[in-house]
Order: C-alpha cells, then sequence, then structure tokens
C-alpha cells in the first residue's frame, strides 16, 4: 500500500502523468483515510507544478464525482440550465439571473457554496432576506424546479464529498491555486447537481482569484473540457473583476441591488453581465426568449419573490440596515481612474460581510458602496465610498484595506469590455 | 499562525526566497506541532522543485542543529575527524576507515543510523559480531576516543530531533531527493556530532541513492558549503557505485571481508576507496601518517579489536554463516560487462540482510558474495554470485531482483575510476 503511494507522488513529482488506476487508488485512499493528509498535500503541491493532462484531469474528476451522488434530474419537465461564477467583488449575479432564466422557461438548479475571504457567498446574500433558508431537500428541490423553476440553495454533503475533504487540505497548504485541481472541484460538484448544462462566468482582474486574463482563459478551457467529458453542455465568458460588479458589496447591499436591476433599474454593468450570461443559458438549452424582455416585463421579479418564500423567506419585509455609514473621500479632483475590486471586497470582508473561516458568521448589513465607478468624475472631498458598518472596531481594518484601492487622475481610464472572451 | 505557515508556502511554492524568520518559524512550529504534517509535506515538496539559496539552507541547518545537543568533543586529545557515505552497496568503508584513521592519531567519533532499502547500515554489519552493542553513553564516547580513538555507535536521540521527524515525513510523501533536504539531513547530524572535519564519501552511479553524477557533484557542494557554514572542514570524493564495492554485501559477509582488508589483504576497490578516504580525513586534521603503511602494520587491526571488545564485541568469535547457498550462473561466456550494484543490493535485502522498515530485524547472514566483478572473464554455467541465506521463501525475490543485473560480452566495461571527483 505505502509503495504504491510512493509510486503516484514520484510519477506526479518526475512529471510522469498518473494512470486511471493510480488517480481512483490516491483518491479513494484519501477518501478511506489510507493515504495520508501529508502525502495528498504532496500529491497536490506537485500538480501545482507538473499540471494535468486532459485524460488524468478527466478521469481525477470522474473519481471525484464517484465519491457522491449524482442526482438526475431528468424529469422536472424543463430543460435543466445552471451558472458558476469562480467569484468576483460584488457579484450579485445569481441573485437576477437565477430567476430570469427560470422566468424564461428553464430550470435552475443552483446549489451553491459560502463564501470566504475578498469575494461574498450567493447563501450569505439570501440569508440577509428575513426567514430565508438554503436547506431543501431533494424532493423539494424537484418540486420548486417543476413549478417556480429557479431554486437556490446549500449544496447536499453527498455531491462530491472527496472535494471537500481535499478543498480544506489544500486550503491549508497553499495549493489551491492550481488550475487543474480549481477546475476538477467546480466541475465535479456542478456535473453531480445534475444540470444538463452549464455557463461559467470566469472573473479576471484584480478582484478575481485568478486575475491574469491568461490563466483565466486556461481555467475557463479546461473547465468546459470536462464539461464535455462528463455530458454537460458547457460554455464559459471571461468577464472583467477589476472593479466590483454594481456598486454594492455585502449581504443585504447586494440583495437591494439586486432587486433594483429585477425591477428593470440597476447598475449598467450587472446587467450587461447578467443578460450576457443569461444569454448563453437559453442558447445552452435552446429557449428563444429574449432575457431582456422577461427582465422589463417583472417576470422574473415574480419569479424571484416565489423563490424566496419557497425557502420561507419575505421578500417584502425590511432588509438589515447596518447603525453606522462612514464615508471615504476622492483623494483629489478629476476621474475615477481605478476603484480596486480586491480592495474593496476585503473592506467589505472586514466590516463583517464576509467570513475568515467557514464557521464564522456573517454580518447581513455590514458592507461597502460604490458612489463612483471608473470613469465617473469626483470632487476633492466628496464621496466615493460608503462603508457600511455596525460594530466601530471594524472600521481601522477596513480603512487600511481600501489605503490604495482609489486612483483619481486626470485621463479616464482605458476602457476594457465587460465580457473579454468566450470559450465554448 | 495559520497566515504565516501560508505566507511561508507560497513564498517557496512561487520561488521566493524565505527569510530567517520564516524557516525558524516553520521548523520550529512542526517540531511542536503548529505547523502540520500536510504542510511541511507541501513545503518539501516545493523545496522540490525550487530549491533553497544557499543562505535559506544554512539557515534551514542551523534552525535543524538547534533543535537538539551539538557535541563538543575538543577535549579528547586528538583531532577529531569523521566520514559519511550517502550510501552504498557493499559499502562497508567505515569498518576498515574508522579503526585506520583512528591508528594514524586521530579520535573518529561516528555516530551512525541503520540501513533502509538497498543499501546497508554499519550499524548492522557491526551487531552480526556476537556481542557487539552500539549503544555508548556520552561519558564513554569520549573515554572511548581519547584511548581507543574510533567509535562507531548509534547516534543519541538528541542530535538534530527534528531532522529524524523531518526524515520519517519525507520518507511517506517522495521528498527524500531533494538536494537541500538531504544536504542539511546529513550535514546537521554530522555538524551535531561535534566532528571538527568531515569527509564526504558522495556515491554515484547504479547502487547510488542519486545515480547521475552531475547530481551527486551537486549534493557534494552542497554539503561542503554546509560545512563550512557551520565551522566543519569538508572535503568531499565522488566515488563510483556502479558495481558492489568489494565482493561482500550481507552484514557478517562484510565484517568478514572488512577483517580481510585490515589484515593486509582484500578487495582492491574497496582497499583503494578507503585508503583514498583515509588521506582526506588525515589532511583535513594535519596528521602526516601513511594510512597503507599503517594499515600494512596490523596497527589499525589492532584498534578494529579494541573498538569491538570496547562495546562488548568478542573480535575472536565466529561469525554467523547461512545455511543455504544457491549460486547464479553466467548466462555466457565472456566478459562481466556490468554488476549492477542497486540490482545486488536488492537481492541482499530480499535475502534478508536489509530492512524494508525502520523496526524489522536483520538478518546477520544473509547476504550475497560476487564472485566476478566487472572486467573479469566468466564462463556459462559458473557462478558469478553466492546468494546466501536462511530462509528459502526468500530466494524467489533475490532472483527477481536480479534478472538483468548481469551483463556478459565481448569487450570489457569502459572503465571509470573509483574517485571520480574531489570537492573542496
Amino acid at each position: 500500500m505505502a509503495t504504491d503511494v510512493l509510486e503516484v507522488l514520484r510519477a506526479k513529482r518526475d512529471g510522469r502523468a498518473l494512470t486511471d488506476e493510480q488517480i481512483r487508488f490516491v483518491l479513494d485512499g484519501f477518501t478511506a483515510g489510507t493515504v495520508a493528509d501529508e502525502q495528498m498535500a504532496a500529491l497536490c503541491m506537485a500538480i501545482v507544478f507538473q499540471g494535468m493532462s486532459p485524460h488524468e484531469l478527466s478521469t481525477w474528476t470522474r473519481v471525484m464525482l464517484e465519491s457522491g451522488t449524482r442526482l438526475d434530474l431528468g424529469d422536472v419537465g424543463r430543460p435543466t440550465v445552471d451558472k458558476h461564477s469562480t467569484g468576483g467583488v460584488g457579484d450579485k449575479v445569481s441573485l437576477v439571473l437565477v430567476p430570469l432564466v427560470a422566468a424564461c422557461g428553464a430550470a435552475v438548479p443552483q446549489l451553491a457554496g459560502r463564501g470566504l475571504g475578498h469575494t461574498g457567498g450567493t447563501l450569505d446574500k439570501l440569508e440577509a432576506i428575513p426567514g430565508w433558508s438554503p436547506h431543501l431537500d431533494l424532493a423539494d428541490l424537484r418540486e420548486a424546479l417543476a413549478t417556480v423553476g429557479g431554486v437556490i440553495c446549500g449544496a447536499g454533503d453527498d455531491l462530491a464529498p472527496a472535494d471537500r475533504r481535499l478543498y480544506a487540505l489544500r486550503d491549508v497548504t497553499a495549493t489551491v491555486e492550481a488550475i487543474p485541481l480549481i477546475a476538477s472541484s467546480i466541475m465535479s460538484k456542478k456535473i453531480a447537481s445534475g444540470t444538463s448544462a452549464l455557463v461559467l462566468d470566469v472573473k479576471v482582474g484584480a478582484g478575481a482569484f485568478l486575475p491574469e486574463v491568461d490563466r483565466g482563459r486556461e481555467l475557463a478551457e479546461t473547465m468546459v473540457g470536462l464539461g464535455r467529458d462528463h455530458g454537460v453542455r458547457t460554455v464559459a465568458l471571461l468577464t472583467d473583476m477589476d472593479a466590483p460588479l454594481g456598486r454594492a458589496c455585502g449581504n443585504a447591499l447586494e440583495v437591494t441591488e439586486s432587486l433594483e436591476v429585477l425591477q428593470g433599474g440597476g447598475p449598467d454593468d450587472l446587467r450587461t453581465v447578467t443578460l450576457a450570461l443569461a444569454e448563453e443559458m437559453l442558447a445552452l438549452v435552446g429557449l428563444d426568449a429574449d432575457p431582456a424582455e422577461v427582465l422589463a416585463s417583472g417576470r422574473a421579479l415574480d419569479t424571484f419573490d416565489a423563490m424566496v418564500r419557497r425557502q420561507g423567506g419575505d421578500p417584502d419585509a425590511p432588509l438589515p440596515t447596518s447603525s453606522e455609514v462612514v464615508e471615504v473621500p476622492a483623494p483629489a479632483t478629476g476621474t475615477l481612474r481605478r476603484l480596486d475590486a480586491r480592495a474593496v471586497g476585503e473592506a467589505a470582508w472586514r466590516l463583517g460581510a464576509g467570513r475568515a473561516r467557514k464557521e464564522h458568521p456573517v454580518s447581513a448589513s455590514a458592507g461597502v458602496v460604490c458612489r463612483a465607478k471608473p470613469g465617473d468624475a469626483v470632487t476633492e472631498g466628496d464621496a466615493v465610498l460608503e462603508l457600511h458598518l455596525d460594530d466601530p472596531d471594524r472600521l481601522e481594518g477596513a480603512l487600511a484595506a481600501l489605503e490604495t484601492a482609489i486612483e483619481v487622475g486626470d485621463a479616464p481610464p482605458t476602457p476594457r469590455p465587460l465580457v473579454l472572451d468566450r470559450i465554448a
């Protein structure tokens, strides 16, 4: 047994491809506890350096998938399609997109996770709505997909459980950033969730998990390939995350902004990215509805309300607000050239909107509102950001995170399209 | 705390040098248990790929050293000098060299380890002598160095204890082979043992731990640099380990062959390598004795007998012999072109001379004797090897290990010098 683990480790360390049997042996052994954490950690670090071939990665993902249940949602009476974002700052797209695509006739089974670090989590955002619960059993999930069409709920423990264990290990061993490991982690869970089609929103730029466009493209191509290998039609958009998406960062603040978009208003960038993703999702399942029209009709808002009620929430209840709002002024008069998404995300996190460890609670009301966005004219002393907080002790850390986040100059910033590339 | 470990891991992963503080933090944390095994394993694998700078490595070794005791042997009345071999097949050099250099006037404090895998351990060999014990306390060690001059005994648990823990981790995570980690592991223990000078026998060739000459030279240069950094005059010889050294591989068999050399005979290659190392050791401590003359005089043999008696052994007692000897014949008539050291070492190991796990016992009598060496004329059907064993079940594995070990042809093998390079 020990010899075999060492053979696997040596093969990957020395740049040789792992066989299907070796991958199954090491992942099953890790789940069963016969491959030790330190051995898996060494393997993950070797993968950081040596990567995995498409065939290795496909097998790796299959074994992850087979460690748990793969849902079959073929009987919900609508075509299933989901979206996954690699995580951004102010990225509340799912809150608009899921009811919108559902209102267009699809079933969207979004089994979501929690936020960690500077990017927020969809479940945390929805939990700002009084009464809403992320828990839904499988029978309720099917019923909700058949009737309401859209579901955002917590992923069960039985979807790719090997990935959960592996992710926890990668998190403490600086091996999260390996593209094959990211791709198989995301795709094993999404494939297990039973969707027939998937649109990936791969963020690039300052606030993205992988800031460089080339790395984002590589991740997108890897995930699209894995979707194809496992029978899930998959398309990826590379979208910009240099500045926060929309103006609101923080749980209740983002719900409010999502409602603005569902009511036909809201920030242009958020609306643009949401519609681009909706069009891809509808095209993948062959529905020819016009999402902009459905948004304007109010039907997406009705679906959102129905989704919230289905999980115990009251869409009419007032959302929590913070006790204190502190303004961060423009350092000069001119054009806002840069508003660093990562810094804004970290400030929101430090104000209480996010968590440092997965067992920590989050504040529903804390966060950051961007009064100005890159390209806007600003006047020295006028607010660029609003910091929303309840705990005054958290202000200092947030301000420290924002120290170099705002750049004002004479020339406007070089424009960059919101959707940078499409990978299919 | 967790953040700091991750910073260290990310720095090494991304190719940045670790600071002294980071190295101390991570090694002390590993010893104290606050840095988890999986984190250290990931760091070791990152070091396999990114290496360590001379400064990093010097600090790493210092922290290892400081995890335990550094002996001071400045008061034994003789200049101290030791030898370390990276391990080879049939490498019984210490059994001749330690008494020889002691007989020339030096004190040789060889605190040795156990054999593991296909290379034998010096303590295992001496334990074939009835009554001999590897245990010696510090007062006895000093006394033996002052009187007999040579000591081969087990290293105490207090020499670089952090290395012991780290080695156990590397052993199960395929991170043993990283040159900086090998170098600091060897040198931290040797420096801790209190010797003022050190000669390294770095083996290269089929039976060596690092077969390639370039890798061996890199290891030698790294260790010589660490010796200099820590005040131990160090010289390395790169010596050939393509074929076994001498003819005997196995514990009692090697003691017998060592006695032949101490009595003025024995195989040429063993004698040549031993004298080359002895000359380096004597030069390092400024003793101008001629080791060939001392060997011929019988004084080295007297010292060996005294060393054995000092630790309870009876040098006149008959050594254990095996109940069965099986011959491995030449497959053809011609010249023995190749006798693969690694295969012979593995055969001896499978016959019982070595251990797969450190808690296993070894057989004193089992092993392999090479009747022919590369360059010798052989006749089809005549014995090239003798396999000595007590347990008939072990024969099949040994024969399997030898399947491609013997190559007979027309032309003699290309001669290669025994001492390939000297690094000072």
